[in-house]
């Protein structure tokens, strides 16, 4: 499968996205990878990898949208930035996925202006995978959509269900809606409309009901399902919040043994390799006539190498397909908006 | 002062919740505290305590309200319950401050349907005070109003702002408006709205727009702004993640030592004390004509004699006073609704 991805998104770019693509194409047979924006600068990086050409293209784009640029003036006034040729490789069915780290508003934007929505599908939702005690759960939308109706809301847990079964290798997915209590009264009215669909729905058996801000940790589902504006600060905390009871282990705990100190200093920084974001490497735009992941911005070259391997999972799995399938077989998530 | 003691409130009222009393009356010479609920269940705790009753009262109520019933029927359909009897005791100025680790919608409702509001004040909010790298923040409001406007949270920066100020002694309290994005034109109406109401007032130079999720632990800002519905959110999830770190920490780093394996448990289980939310004790429902301080529904007596701490710290430092000028002087934070 070929691969688009945003050489000049995030913020390291190009180095550690070219670094990234070497180490996927060596790893993987199967995927091809389309490097796109500027030329002179991949060229560069790919010289001092020594990387091979084989299943490694260039495609030129010679304007960057800025980490903090606003995404639609961004998209309007440099019409030759890479991530709008990504989409266009997407569009012209050049490439079967698009892989940015870049500016996550202009990826959002590029694909609502696409219009390549999956059959049923009103609004794309980000999905990002979190670590739980009980293995990782999807969480979604991220940020893609911060005034969603209830009608998007049910189908991000549809779409996250079919995620987690076939990504996740959940066998039978559970889903909870993000509320501020258990009982089914609770929150806004958003919140309750959701529950209702839910409740009614071909998905009722799944759906645990409403779920607080202490069970995402805890596994108690595999899906959880909120507004883009309640996600985005739930994975933003959860990054800052690891990082900050790490930072007072090591201060409190590491630092008050005596013999063992660099034991639990690798035993720490192991821990945090393997619950960091850039294990699982990027967050999938679900919805999308195609396949998008994105990335976060401070991406490094094992984020990138593992965000083109959930890509080529994600097409290799026939995930598209099962959304459409499943949403035309449930008219609850079909209500005209 | 006087504090009424919700003795019926809590996952395991009333044994700890007498046992908090028993030692704030004892730890601080002007707390006197009333202790309202079942007159019987209360004997027999101060008795097993062997408590002197100087500055202990008992107030019998015959009824209690569930942790998970729906509080307004609750309200309603038992009028002698311990919350409202702790309302109606402030409400004659029996007592200065109310504290309850019970329903937390049920006290909030207690305290609306009081409609003794702060002058000025157009909705209270919960303010809750959370651990970060530069010590310790007040994030407001955290379940109070999950559908506030712009001018409810423009007045929790301001209330947040004075009990920063007073109660965790910040000098010149920083204030930030949780959002998706640092960029001024992010997230939905409600942020930008509540971002231009601060911009515009005379609490302009406090104000440090936009935070992210990432930022709250780091430290950023002393008061974090956001609706009831985030706020909740980011508490329970805070909490649940923090157990979740130590929990791995505990396996993947305490259980990789081989000789210090006790030192660093230990070490955990100070940390554990130290961040924990208990060792604030207590959540006020700010704009309140009196004190109102809600607990954590599993607190302990620590929680729960720390509240009641809080409770005189608030009376003694005329917080509420302090507020009602603040707002007189902005006009912004008073618009009609």
């Amino acid at each position: 499968m070929r691969i688009a991805l945003d050489a000049m998104g995030g913020d390291f770019a190009p180095g550690p996205i070219v670094a990234g693509a070497v180490q996927a194409v060596a790893a993987q047979s199967d995927i091809s990878v389309v490097l796109v924006g500027d030329q002179a600068q991949i060229e560069a990086e790919l010289a001092r990898h020594n990387a091979s050409r084989e299943r490694m293209e260039i495609v030129h784009a010679s304007q960057v949208v800025g980490m903090h640029e606003s995404p639609v003036e961004a998209l309007r006034g440099k019409p030759d930035n890479s991530i709008t040729r990504c989409w266009q490789l997407l569009a012209e069915k050049k490439v079967d996925a698009i892989v940015s780290a870049g500016n996550t508003g202009a990826m959002v934007a590029g694909g609502l202006r696409s219009r390549r929505f999956l059959k049923y599908v009103r609004r794309p939702g980000i999905a990002a995978v979190m670590p739980t005690a009980k293995g990782p759960c999807v969480i979604l939308d991220v940020g893609a959509n911060v005034t969603p109706k209830s009608e998007h809301l049910f189908q991000y847990g549809v779409m996250g269900s079919i995620f987690a079964k076939h990504i996740l290798n959940r066998e039978k997915p559970t889903i909870g809606l993000m509320n501020v209590g258990e009982e089914q009264s609770k929150g806004h009215d958003l919140a309750k409309e959701t529950h209702d669909l839910f409740a009614a729905s071909a998905w009722k058996d799944s759906f645990r009901g409403n779920i607080e801000g202490r069970d995402i940790h805890s596994g108690v589902v595999d899906v959880v399902v909120t507004d883009g504006f309640v996600g985005n600060v739930i994975i933003k905390l959860s990054e800052g919040l690891f990082e900050f009871v790490l930072g007072i282990v090591q201060k409190e705990v590491v630092e008050a043994l005596e013999v063992e100190r660099d034991r639990g200093a690798k035993a720490i920084r192991s821990l945090l390799a393997k619950y960091h974001y850039s294990s699982f490497g990027g967050a999938p735009l679900l919805g999308i006539d195609g396949i998008c992941i994105i990335c976060h911005g401070s991406s490094d070259d094992r984020a990138i190498r593992n965000a083109l391997g959930v890509a080529a999972r994600y097409a290799r799995s026939g995930l598209n397909e099962k959304i459409v399938a499943e949403l035309a077989a449930n008219p609850a998530a079909m209500s005209d908006e």
